[in-house]
C-alpha cells in the first residue's frame, strides 16, 4: 500500500500524518506526535484516524544532542511505522515549511539547490523556518531514496494584489522582501476547497482560522485576496500568547523606557502577550472559560472584539461578504467566541442561528441571514498528503 | 479688545493664531507662522483671516542657541501683534499638547505642578511633547500675567471603550500606559461640533482627517468610540512619511538583518516611509498628482485602499455606519483621493456624486446614498481658542 508521511514540526514538537492511496482518495492510517522535544519528558503518542491512542511512551532523548532530536525523533516515527504498519510502503514525505518567501508559491520538491534557497529565508520566520528544514534535511538522511516535497503556509497568499501586499516602507526594503506575506494558507486552501465541493467556492468569503495562532482570511474567486497575518505570524488577532496588531511605536517605546533588546521584544511579541497578556492566566481559550475571572473575560472578549473589527476590515478588501467561515480548534469547538463575534455583526446581515450554534453545526446562520456562517474542521495534514499526492501523479 | 492667542508648536515650526472675543464668538484676526525654526533661513509669516499675506519676512536666528529658539520665535510673535494690533488685549494663550496620557481627558488651566506632570510623558510622544511644553514655559516666562491652557491631542479619545484602548500587551504595560490613546482630537472634536450645529451629530459618524499626517475616527452619539492612531501617532493609514500599520515582527526583522537601533528605527518609521518611502518622490500629495510617475501611482493607490480598509474596520466598530466626513488638507481638497476611497465603498451604501466632489462640496454623495458623505475644514485653531474661552468664561 503506497503511503505519504506527512510532517509538520516546531521547535519542540513533530507531528506527522501517514496517508495511504487508496481508489484515488486519501486516507489517514495514522497520527504520530512526539512532544516536548527539547525537554524532558518527551512523550510519544499515536492515534487512528478515530483518534484512539495506539501507543504512547515517553522517549528516551537525554542521551541525544539537542540539535539532533528533531531527526531522533523523525527516526522513532518512521520506525514505528515499520513496525506496526509492515504493508505501508511510503513513497514520499510532505512538509510544512512556514516560508516560501517571494520565489516558492506552490508545492516543491525539493534537491539541494532549493534547500539552499529556503534556507536563506530563515531571517524571516526564524522561529519557524530552522525547524522545518532541520526536518526536511532529517528526511533526506534517514530516507535519501524519497521525495521530499515542501508545501508553505504562504503559498495560498501569494497572489493576493500588490496594494495589500505592501506596507507603507521605502522600496528598497519592499524589494528586500519586506512586505505581507500572510499564513496558515494550507489551512485556507483546505477550507476553500471544501467550500468548492458544497458549492459555495465562489462566494465573497472571510475565512477566520481561530486557535491558539489565529488569523483570517479575506477570499474572492477562490483566491485570497487580503489576510490579517503579514510579515510574520505576529501580526492581526491576539492569539494565544502573540499581541497581534500593535503600534511599531510601541517598540520604539520599550527600547528606550524598558532598555528591551530584540530578543525581549521577541519572546514579548511572541510568547508573553496575547490572550495571556491580558489574562494573566493563560494561553489557552478553554482555561479561560473556566477560571472564572474577570481578567480571562477581558481577555475572551477582547480577542471577539477583534475578530470582529477584522471582519470588518475584510470585508472592505472584499467589499462586500457572503460567506463566513469558523475554523480551527477555538473557531470549530467555541460557540461562546463565535456567539460573542458574531453579536457585533448583525450590521453585515448575519443572523445566528443560537441553537445551531451551540451543536457546531456546518451552517450556524438562519435560513434569512445574507450571510451563510458556517463551522467547518480545517485539515492541513490532509492538504500537505493532497499536495504531495499531486505533484507525484 | 479681549484676545486669546492659540499656539501650535513641533519641532521646528510655530503656528499661532490671535482670536477675538466680540458678542460672543471668537473671530480669528490673524494667523501667524515661523517656519524653520533650527535651520536656515527662518521664515516668519502672518496671514489675516481672508489668507492674506501681511507680512513676510526672514527671522535672524543665528546668534540664538537652538534650544533657545521656540521662546525668541514666540517672543517675535508677541512683539508682531503688540506692535501692529494695539487694540488686542491677551487674556490667555491655548496651547495644543499633544499628549495628556492616562491623566488629563479636558482643557487644563496650566500650574508649576501640572506642567512638572506633563513632562512625565514625554516618553509617550518624545516627537511632539517636549517642543509642546518649551513653547508653555516660554509664555510664562514671557508672559508670566497670562493663563496659559493646555488642549490635548489624545481628550477627544479618552472615553473610548476600554476593549477599543487595549494592546494585547502582558498587564503591567497596559498599566504603565501602554495603550491606545488616539490623536488629531481636537480636529475631530471640532468636525464633531459642527456635525452637531448641522443637525447630524448623532449619527454613525466616520471621521477621515486626511494630510500629511493622517487618521480616522469613529464617532457614536458624539463620542470617539475608536480610532486609526493608537498608542503614537504612527500607527494606522500611511500618512506623508510615516508608515501606518506595521507587523512589529517588522521591526525585530530590521534589528536583526539591518541592525537597525532605536534612532534608525524611529527615523525609519516617521521620516522615511508612507507616501515618500512608497513613491521614493515626495511625502506631499499634490507632488504625487503632477509627478506622472508609476510609484508615484502606487503611493497615492495605496493610501486610499488604506482608507478604504480602516472604513471598514472602524464601520465595524460603529456596527454600521451612517455618515463619512472627509477633512484635512488632502481629506478637504482632494477630490481623485476621495473619489478613489469611495470608489471601493460601494458596499457600505455610498453614493458618490462626482460633480459635488469635484466641486469640494459640503455633501458629495447622492440624494439615494445611505451615507451621507461631507467634505468640512477643520479648524483645530479656532477649537483650541474656543477651548480657552470655554474654560475661563
Amino acid at each position: 500500500m503506497d503511503t505519504i508521511l506527512t510532517v509538520n514540526g516546531g521547535s519542540s514538537s513533530l507531528k506527522c500524518g501517514l496517508y495511504a492511496l487508496q481508489g484515488g482518495e486519501l486516507r489517514c492510517l495514522i497520527h504520530l506526535k512526539v512532544e516536548n522535544l527539547l525537554g524532558e519528558p518527551t512523550l510519544f503518542k499515536v492515534r487512528d484516524e478515530q483518534n484512539q491512542v495506539l501507543d504512547a511512551h515517553e522517549l528516551d532523548c537525554r542521551n541525544v544532542p539537542q540539535n539532533e532530536r528533531h531527526q531522533f525523533a523523525l527516526q522513532e516515527v518512521l520506525q514505528w511505522v515499520d513496525a506496526h504498519l509492515p504493508e505501508s510502503h511510503l513513497i514520499a514525505t510532505g512538509h510544512r515549511v512556514v516560508h516560501g518567501g517571494d520565489q516558492y508559491s506552490a508545492p516543491l520538491l525539493l534537491d539541494d539547490a532549493t534547500l539552499t534557497q529556503l534556507e536563506t529565508l530563515i531571517p524571516l520566520a526564524p522561529l519557524h523556518q530552522p525547524y522545518n528544514l532541520k526536518l526536511v534535511q532529517a528526511c533526506r538522511k534517514l530516507a535519501p531514496e524519497l521525495p521530499v516535497v515542501a508545501c508553505f503556509d504562504t503559498m495560498f497568499h501569494a497572489q493576493q494584489p500588490r496594494l495589500e501586499r505592501l506596507y507603507a516602507l521605502p522600496r528598497r526594503l519592499v524589494d528586500k522582501g519586506v512586505h505581507r506575506y500572510g499564513f496558515h494558507g494550507l489551512s485556507y486552501e483546505y477550507i476553500q476547497r471544501q467550500l468548492t465541493l458544497a458549492g459555495a467556492g465562489n462566494l465573497k468569503t472571510v475565512a477566520c482560522h481561530l486557535g491558539a495562532g489565529a488569523s483570517m482570511c479575506a477570499i474572492r474567486n477562490g483566491r485570497s485576496v487580503a489576510s490579517s497575518m503579514g510579515f510574520t505570524a505576529v501580526e492581526g488577532l491576539p492569539m494565544g500568547s502573540r499581541t497581534g496588531n500593535l503600534d511599531p511605536g510601541v517598540l520604539l517605546y520599550l527600547m528606550r523606557e524598558e532598555n528591551m533588546d530584540v530578543d525581549a521584544l521577541e519572546k514579548l511579541l511572541y510568547k508573553e502577550s496575547g490572550w495571556l497578556g491580558i489574562s494573566g492566566i493563560s494561553s489557552d481559550m478553554k482555561t479561560l472559560h473556566q477560571a472564572n475571572d474577570p481578567k480571562a473575560e477581558e481577555a475572551i472578549d477582547m480577542f471577539c472584539y477583534r475578530v470582529a473589527l477584522e471582519m470588518g476590515r475584510l470585508t472592505a478588501a472584499l467589499e462586500g461578504v457572503e460567506q463566513v467561515v469558523f475554523s480551527g480548534g477555538v473557531g470549530e469547538n467555541d460557540a461562546d467566541v463565535r456567539a460573542r463575534v458574531l453579536k457585533r455583526c448583525g450590521w453585515l446581515g448575519i443572523k445566528l442561528d443560537e441553537a445551531a450554534n451551540q451543536q457546531n453545526s456546518g451552517i450556524i446562520s438562519t435560513a434569512d441571514s445574507a450571510v451563510t456562517v458556517r463551522v467547518m474542521p480545517t485539515n492541513e495534514e490532509l492538504m500537505i498528503a493532497t499536495h504531495v499526492d499531486e505533484l507525484l501523479h
